[in-house]
C-alpha cells in the first residue's frame, strides 16, 4: 500500500503542547506514519479562514492523504466529529463547516459521523478531541482501515456560507477569501474562469475590481512596477499583491470575505 | 526495544535555527530517533510556565519517552545539566527548577548530574547546551543507554515554588498556573480532588473563586451560555474559560500563579 | 550512501500551508528524506538576515546536507534558481544574495543555475518556486543525484554587501549582523580573530565598541553581573547580550548591520 500522509492544520500554535500530544497518539498507533505540519498559527476560532487555507494546499498532497483540521470552538458540544471522503483524500475534523470549500469544489463520496468509540483514546475529553478522536482515527486511516468501520454516513453535515465564483453579465464574480503572511489577498477565482471569460467575451487585459478600485491582472510574480496588481498564484487562484509589502494594508482590507469582480477590456 | 520518543520543549521560537541544530545532533547520533516538537514559542526565560506546559502534556507520551526541556537563562553558568528519571519517563534539561511540577507529582527514581562529557558535542559552548549536552544525551537515551553511564545522582536539585493543591476547611485550595493560546486559565486542581471533596462534604454544584469572583464549574466543553465558566480540561485539570474568547482578558489576569479556591454548595 | 539531511529555512511562517506543501513534494520524490525545519518565522523579505541565520547554523549539519533557503521577494521574476556546491554542503534557493555569507566564508566549488526542468513540479508557478523547483531538486540531491544533471555553472551569481571582518590598526573591525529571539546581537567576528589579535598585540581584556559604547568581552554564558556584555556564542562568533533581557532594546539597535570594533587593553 502506498504510504498515506497525515497533514495537520490547526489554530493550536507552538506555545502549547497540543500538536505534540496529537503526534504522540498518532505515532503510538502507527509508528511509520508520515505526519506533515501544514499550518498551526491560524487565527483562533476562524473556521472560514482555516477552510480556505486547507483549500489552497490540499491538492499538493498525494491521493489517500489524510487531513486533520482543527479549528474547533465547539469542541465537546453537540457538533459531531466527521470524516469526509472525497475522490482522492480523507478529511477528519469537526462538523462545523471547516470543510465547506471542499464540499463546494470536490467530488464528495461520503461524509461519516465518526462513532467508532473503540478506536478513540479513552477517556475522551471535552476539550481536546483532536487528540482523543481525530488523531487515532487519522492513524487508523493511514494504516488503510476501511472507512465504513469508522462511522455512519450523514447527509446533514454543516456548510458555512462560501462565496460563489461565477461568470455572469460578462464578468467573473467572486471574493477575496484569504490573506497570507505577506499580506497577499487571495480570491476564490480560478485561472480556468479567466480563460473561460476570455473565450466567451473575446476580451483580454483583465482587471480585478475591489471596493471601487481597479487592479490590473498581470503576468509574472511579486516583482512588478505597479503599486498593486493581481497575479495567478500557486494554487491556480487570482491573488492581489504588492511588491515586497502588504496588499491588505495597502487596500485597508481586514475582515473577509470581500466581493470582487473581474472584467476584461477589448 | 520499544521505540523511545524524544519530545522537545523550548522558548527558542522558529525565528532562529536552534531547534533544527538540536535535531541535527540527535539524528546524527540516532538516525531513527522519533523526535516530536512539543512547544517552542514559550515565553522567553519563564521557567514556571514552561514547567507547567510540560506537566500538562507528558502523560500523553508512552513509557520511556524522553523530554528535552530548555528554558535556560542560566546556560553556561553554575547550574548543572540534569537527567530526571521517573517511573515512566526521562527528563533532560537544566537544573533550574523547570522540572518542579514533575518532582511534585511523579515518582522520581533519581536525578542525575549529567557529566558524561565523552558523549557531549565538543566543544561545549557556554550558550547552547541544548545542542551540546541535552541533545546528544537524549539521543543516547533513545538508543537505550543505561542512565548510570550518563551522570552521578544528586539530591540537591533545584525546586522552584509550586503552588500546593490541597483540600482544607471543606475547600480545595490551588492556583491558576497556566495560560494557553486561547486565553484559557489552567489550574493545578485535579479532577480527583473534586471527586474527593464531593465525597467528603456531600456537596455538589462547585464553583471556583478567583479574585473574589465566583465562576461555576460546569460539564461539557467551550460552548457554554455563561460568560465565564470552569470545566475539566484534557489534562484532567480544572480550567477557567470563556466561549471562543479569552478568559485571561475577561478576568484581567496576567502574572501567574494566582490563588483559587473551589467550594461546593448543598 | 550516508543519509543526506534536507534543512528548510524560510520566511513562510506557520500561518500558511507552504512549508507542508514543500514537504509533500519532497516526500513524494524521496519517502525516506530526513527533513529538518531550521527557521520559518524569519522577517519577511529580509535576505541579509536570513543569510546570516543560515551562516550561524549550517556547520552543525553533517556533510552532504542540503539547505533549502527561501526568502524570495523576486520569485517568478528574472532571478535564477541556483544550487551552491561547497566543500561540504549543498545550498538550494534563489539567486538573490541569500547565500552571500556562504560565498564569503566557504570554499565554493560551483554555483549552478538550476535548469533541469524535467525534475520540476509542473506547471511551475510564478509565486512558489520553493515548492515547484527547490523542493524537487533538494529531494533529488538527497537521493544522491550528480549536480551536473541539475544545471549549468554560472559565475555571475548575486552577492549582496556583507560587512568585512578584519584586523586593522590593532583592532578587529566587524559588524552586528544578526538579532536573535532573545534580543542578543550577533556579530560576524570570529573567536579565531580574537585569538589572532591577542597574539599580534599581546593584549587581553577585550572590549566591543558599538555606537560609542564600550562593552566588555567576558567568559561564560548569559548569567553575568554586568548590565550588558559580550561573549563567545555557540557559532564561534562574538555576541552582545544582557542577562535574561534584550541587548537590542538596551542598546536601542534595530536596523542591521551596525559596525563594531574590538580593542584590547594591556
Amino acid at each position: 500500500m502506498a504510504e498515506r500522509f497525515i497533514a495537520l492544520l490547526s489554530d493550536f500554535g507552538w506555545q502549547d503542547p497540543w500538536i505534540g500530544q496529537m503526534k504522540s497518539i498518532i505515532y503510538q498507533e502507527n509508528p511509520n506514519a508520515k505526519v506533515v505540519d501544514l499550518c498551526h498559527e491560524l487565527p483562533s476560532f476562524d473556521i472560514f479562514s482555516a477552510g480556505f487555507k486547507l483549500f489552497r494546499a490540499f491538492k499538493d498532497f498525494p491521493v489517500y492523504s489524510i487531513f486533520v483540521c482543527v479549528v474547533d470552538p465547539g469542541v465537546g458540544g453537540k457538533r459531531r466529529p466527521i470524516l469526509v471522503v472525497t475522490e482522492d483524500h480523507y478529511f477528519v475534523g469537526p462538523d462545523n463547516g471547516i470543510f465547506s470549500f471542499i464540499y463546494k469544489t470536490e467530488n464528495v463520496r461520503q461524509v461519516l459521523h465518526i462513532n467508532a468509540t473503540h478506536y478513540f483514546r479513552q477517556p475522551v475529553s471535552n476539550t481536546f478531541q483532536a487528540r482523543d478522536i481525530f488523531s487515532p482515527i487519522a492513524a487508523r486511516l493511514s494504516e488503510g482501515i476501511e472507512v465504513d468501520k469508522l462511522g455512519e454516513p450523514v447527509e446533514d453535515y454543516l456548510k458555512i456560507p462560501i462565496p460563489d465564483e461565477k461568470i455572469e453579465d460578462g464578468k467573473i464574480k467572486g471574493a477575496i477569501c484569504g490573506l497570507d503572511k505577506f499580506g497577499n489577498l487571495i480570491t476564490n477565482i480560478r485561472f480556468s474562469s479567466i480563460k473561460e471569460l476570455a473565450s466567451l467575451t473575446k476580451m483580454s487585459n483583465f482587471s480585478v475590481f475591489v471596493q471601487n478600485k481597479e487592479i490590473k491582472l498581470v503576468g509574472g510574480g511579486y516583482e512588478q512596477k505597479l503599486p498593486v496588481f493581481a497575479i495567478l498564484n500557486s494554487s491556480n487562484l487570482i491573488e492581489i499583491a504588492c511588491s515586497a509589502s502588504s496588499a491588505a494594508e495597502f487596500l485597508k482590507i481586514g475582515k473577509l470575505p470581500v466581493p470582487v469582480e473581474i472584467v476584461g477590456a477589448k
